[in-house]
């Protein structure tokens, strides 16, 4: 039987932290992963992606030359999305002998018939298969408490992968949660030789396979840190979130 | 012992959806109810105003002299913020001979030791005391599905209260909350014979006895309805959430 975090959404902290330089404290990771299978999130002080597949994290960091490895379960995590994730819909695809390709762009059209009777709701999405190209950008480590998520991703670290095997997951989030998460998709990877991923900027894969859950309950925990205690979080606009976190 | 709802805020819907003119549906008030002890929210078709204390729900009907009733279990609630309210915090006041005045205009510097240190979560407040004057609003049940909680606001019915006895319950929520609920504080009022009662627009009482809770967990719960999943939900601005819900 499904447990009753099953496709509910567990967040902790904001966006808007984030973008106010609330970056630095946060949960332990053993604690994060007792919210939800899936997920993607940051590291302390912006120092790469994570993202969390099948109850196991995995670390992007952002130094050079540094592989994907397991989450300490003492890491600190300012920012994170996580659910049980049981998909309740998987896409009906034309399964044409040319493989159906899907894009970032192509995926709201995608998601048309689920998304126009679930305007206002979120999204999760998984994605396993293989890509003709996929590219992936990794937020660098903040060099100074001042710095802000949008500081940190002006600086960014892209890859452009050829051909790779491996699997997408995020969120899709309505526009009204603006100040909250990232309105629109945000998705992370992690090829299936676990050894290359990140935060998503654009990709080109088979379409088979898209798998979605609704999710209708959001379980939101704010930080009991110093930092967000005390920090000024403003309400930022879709522009400024687009900015940090989109393609 | 505290159960685990204590001083988390339990939301159903959100303020966006309202001011899409998503009004109609929602859950009944006894599911509703099981959410928490205190609260506020609105009735279907924005027919006036809600105040749960005490694990009791009271409707503020819009018609002309309607009094006001409890709600019934089979009500249809379409927004609502609730909490098990446990106060964590009872302001100290000066006590001195004259009775210390407090109005909606000195709450922030009143919950400024508070604010200071918890600037990013929500706080949820009840004021039990007696009144030298106070102003409530009443929401006008709207009369075309197509009006909106900005349109009916513009026709809200205002009520000057002479000196009056009675609660005073709501919230305190962050500016970038703004899409999901009202930044800033969103109170409402029964006056201790329960005739009388609505959304606080101002007020002048005395200060003595302002008990607040810190709410670090927010439970979101989104309308599982056909106009939740149909309608087409904006990100209002800080401006549109002051404009139909502000003083």
């Amino acid at each position: 039987m499904a447990d009753t975090n099953t496709n509910t959404l567990y967040q902790y902290s904001t966006i808007s932290a984030l973008l106010s330089g609330i970056c630095t404290e946060g949960l332990d990771a053993s604690t994060l992963l007792e919210q939800g299978t899936y997920g993607l999130g940051t590291f302390s002080d912006l120092d790469g992606e994570i993202i969390v597949m099948n109850s196991r994290a995995y670390h992007f960091p952002s130094s050079t030359n540094a592989t994907v490895r397991p989450l300490n379960p003492t890491d600190t995590i300012p920012f994170a999305m996580l659910t049980t994730f049981q998909p309740t819909h998987i896409l009906p695809l034309p399964t044409t002998t040319t493989s159906e390709k899907i894009t970032l762009g192509t995926l709201s059209a995608l998601l048309t018939p689920l998304l126009d009777t679930n305007k206002n709701t979120f999204l999760s999405l998984r994605l396993t298969t293989t890509f003709a190209w996929l590219t992936t950008r990794i937020i660098p480590r903040r060099s100074s408490p001042e710095e802000t998520l949008a500081d940190c991703a002006s600086r960014q670290k892209v890859t452009n992968h050829g051909r790779s095997k491996g699997t997408l997951f995020g969120f899709w989030s309505p526009a009204y949660t603006v100040g909250i998460g990232v309105p629109g998709f945000h998705l992370h990877f992690l090829s299936e030789d676990e050894e290359k991923g990140g935060h998503v900027l654009d990709f080109e894969g088979e379409g088979r396979g898209l798998e979605v859950a609704v999710l209708r309950e959001v379980r939101l925990e704010l930080p009991d840190t110093e930092e967000f205690g005390r920090g000024d979080v403003e309400a930022p606009t879709a522009e400024m979130v687009r900015g940090a976190e989109g393609g």
